[in-house]
C-alpha cells in the first residue's frame, strides 16, 4: 500500500487555483512528504497549473531518483539545485511564468517571503492550511499506519510496570521506555519522553532527570512513537508502593475525565465539547485549575496537529470521520503530584476507535 | 557554572535599540533558551527598554518559578497567559506602549506578524540574527559544555568497532549507537543517527535501514549527542573485510581533505577557504563533483547553526575565536560508495581546538 500522491497534489492545486493563484511554493517539509513521500532536512516543492517540481541539493537527489524508480515518490520532476534554493526556485517560476504564486503563510518567515519577492517580483498570495486541511482527515494508508503503530505503543505500555521501581532514576525509566519503542518497530520516540515522579509529576511538561523513584510516588510516563513517519502517543501513570488517599482520588478524577472524554468523541462533536466532558469532571472533584492544558492534540505526520481538542477550540471546530487525536486530560497538584491518561483515537461516525487499548488501571509497582 | 542570562538579555537590548526599536518580542524557542535558561516547547519573550517579560502556558509557569527560584533562570518575570498567547502579548506590549517592537524576521512567519500587527498596530521591525550574532562566539559556559561533550562524543566513537559486523542491519547498530549515547550521559541523540552502509554509503543523508551490512561494505556512522542542550555530531567510517582499492583510495582521499580543512581553520580566515582546502584535495582525486555538500556547519544550541563553512560561504564570513563547528568533508560515488569523516572544533588564534579526537583510521571489521 502507497499513499495516493496524486491525489494529494491535485487536491493542493485545487485549493490554490480556487484562490486566484497559478502557481504554489512549498516550504514546510512536513507538507513535502506528505505531498511526495519525501523525507529530507531541506527541500522545496513548486507546483505550477499541470505539472509539479521537487527541488533539492545534492544530498537528496540521488535519494529522490531511487525512490521515483521504486516508485516510492509521488509524480514530480526532480530539480537538482547545484547551489542556493532560490536560484532554483527562480529558474522554475520564470519557467511558469508565475504571476500570483501561493505561498504557505503559517510556514513562510517574514525574512524568506521578502528574499522570494526580491528574486521574483510577483504578487505573492499568502494562504494558510491548504495542506494541513488535507492532511486533518486520515486515508485509508494513513489509517493502516496509525493503527499499527497503536498497537505497536500499546505493547510497550503493557510493560511499564517491569521498568518502573524505587530506587530507579527518571533517566534511567525513560531510557528503558526509549530501548523498547525501537525494539517494539518504531523508527525512534515520537518526542522526548517524559518520566516525571514524585514532586515532578505535579509539572505537566517536566523531563525525565536524575531524581530516584520513591515511594509514595505518583510517576507520570508519557511516551510515543513514530512508525513510517506517523507519531502515536501515550500516557500512563504509576505509583510507587502505597501513595496517598488524595493521590489515589486525583488518579481517579482523571481517569473518570478520560473516559468522559473518550465517550463524546464523535463525527459531528464540537471539539470543545470533548474538553468541557472531561474539564466537567474535573472541576466537580475541585480539580479545575489543576487542568492547566487541553485535552487533546491531532496526530500524523506530526506529533501535534490539527485538531486542538481544547476549550480554545472555536466552536465551529468540529471533529469528522478520519481525524486523529489524543484525549489525555491530566490534573496536577503541587505538593500532591499529578496524574495525566492518553489515548489515541480515531474520530468515527459511531464514536471513538482506540488506536491504544493498554489497560487504564493505576501501575502499581 | 551558569551562563551570564543577564549580559546576553542586554546585549540583545543594545542591539534591537541600535536599531530604533522600544521593544522586541523573541519567538524563537531556542533564541529564548538562550536567552533564559528555559527550553519549553512553547513561550515568548518580550523586551522592554528595561525589563524583560517571559509569557507561558500553564504548562511551564510551575517549571519556571522552581528555576527561577533555584537561580536557573534568567532575570525575567514570569508572566503566565491564561489561553492565547496573543492577549498576553498584547497586554505587555500595551502596558510598554511600544511604537516599534522588533521582531525576529528569520522566525516569524508571515501569517504570525499579520496577526501582531492585527491586535496591536505599531510600526513592527523585521529583524535579522540578532540573537544568533550572540550565539556565534560561545562563551566560557558553553565552550565547557561543549569539550564536555566532544570528550564523551569521542568516547562512543571508539567503541563503533564492536557493533560493526556483517550481517547486522543499519538499524541494529544504529540502536546501538544512540544507547551507548544515553549511556554517555547525553540526554538523546543530536539527530537521528545515520548507519549508511554499501550502496546507501553513496547517499550522504540516506537513513538507517534494514539492510544488512556485508563484507565489501564502507559503512558511514554519523551521530551525535545533545549535552545539557548543547549538540555535538561526528562521522567515522568503517570497512566491513577487504574493500577494494578504489574504496580504500576514497577514504584516503577524504581522509587527507579532512586533515587540510582542520590545518586551515583558524580565527581570522574566511570560512569558504576551509571548503576550499577540502574541496582541492578531493579536486585533484576527481572527486570535486562527488563532493556534494559543505565542509561544515556550526554547532551550539541546535545542530546546524552559524557559521557556515562553504563554499557558498560569502567572503565575508570569517571564523573568529570561540565559534565552533564541524569539519565534515565527504565524497560519494554511486556504484563505489561514500566516504565522510567528521569532528568538532573550537575556533581559535591558534588554529582549531579540536573537541573530538577519536581515531580516523578507517574501522576494519
Amino acid at each position: 500500500m502507497v499513499p495516493n500522491w496524486k491525489a494529494r497534489l491535485d487536491a493542493l492545486r485545487t485549493a490554490w487555483q480556487t484562490q486566484g493563484c497559478d502557481a504554489c511554493v512549498v516550504g514546510s517539509l512536513t507538507n513535502i512528504h506528505y505531498l511526495t513521500g519525501l523525507q529530507a532536512s531541506a527541500g522545496l516543492l513548486v507546483q505550477g497549473m499541470e505539472r509539479d517540481w521537487l527541488l533539492l541539493d545534492g544530498r537528496y537527489t540521488t535519494v529522490a531518483h531511487e525512490l521515483l524508480a521504486a516508485g516510492a515518490l509521488g509524480p514530480v520532476s526532480v530539480e537538482p539545485v547545484p547551489g542556493r534554493y532560490d536560484d532554483g526556485l527562480r529558474e522554475v517560476l520564470v519557467g511558469l511564468g508565475a504571476r500570483r504564486p501561493a505561498f504557505e503563510g503559517d510556514h513562510t518567515t517574514v525574512s524568506t517571503l521578502a528574499r522570494w519577492q526580491g528574486l521574483y517580483p510577483a504578487d505573492w498570495h499568502a494562504t494558510s492550511g491548504l495542506v494541513e486541511a488535507l492532511r486533518l482527515r486520515k486515508d485509508a494508508y494513513e489509517l493502516d499506519v496509525l493503527r499499527r503503530a497503536g498497537t505497536l505503543l500499546t505493547g510497550v505500555a503493557d510493560r511499564l510496570a517491569a521498568w518502573v521501581a524505587a530506587g530507579r532514576t527518571e533517566r534511567e525509566v525513560a531510557a528503558d521506555i526509549d530501548r523498547a519503542l525501537l525494539q517494539a518497530g518504531f523508527t525512534k520516540p515520537a518526542f522526548d519522553t517524559i518520566v516525571a515522579s514524585g514532586p515532578n509529576s505535579a509539572r505537566p511538561h517536566a523531563r525525565s532527570g536524575e531524581r530516584r523513584l520513591a515511594s509514595g510516588d505518583l510517576v507520570v510516563l508519557d511516551f510515543g512513537g513514530v512508525l513510517d513517519g506517523y507519531c502515536v502517543d501515550l500516557t500512563r501513570v504509576a505509583a510507587v508502593g502505597p501513595v496517598s488517599p488524595e493521590a489515589e482520588a486525583l488518579y481517579d478524577a482523571v481517569r473518570r475525565a478520560h473516559s468522559a472524554a473518550l465517550g463524546t468523541v464523535r463525527a459531528g462533536v464540537p471539539a470543545e465539547r470533548v474538553d468541557a466532558a472531561a474539564r466537567q469532571v474535573l472541576e466537580k472533584e475541585g480539580l479545575g485549575a489543576a487542568f492547566v492544558h487541553g485535552t487533546g492534540h491531532g496526530l500524523g505526520l506530526e506529533v501535534h496537529e490539527a485538531p486542538r481538542v481544547s476549550r480554545l477550540s472555536p466552536p465551529d471546530e468540529v471533529l469528522d470521520a478520519g481525524m486523529v487525536c489524543t484525549v489525555e486530560p491530566g490534573a496536577y497538584v503541587p505538593g500532591l503530584g499529578g496524574a495525566r491518561l492518553e489515548d489515541d483515537v480515531v474520530v468515527t461516525d459511531k464514536g471513538a476507535e482506540q488506536l491504544t487499548t493498554a489497560s487504564r488501571d493505576l501501575i502499581r509497582v
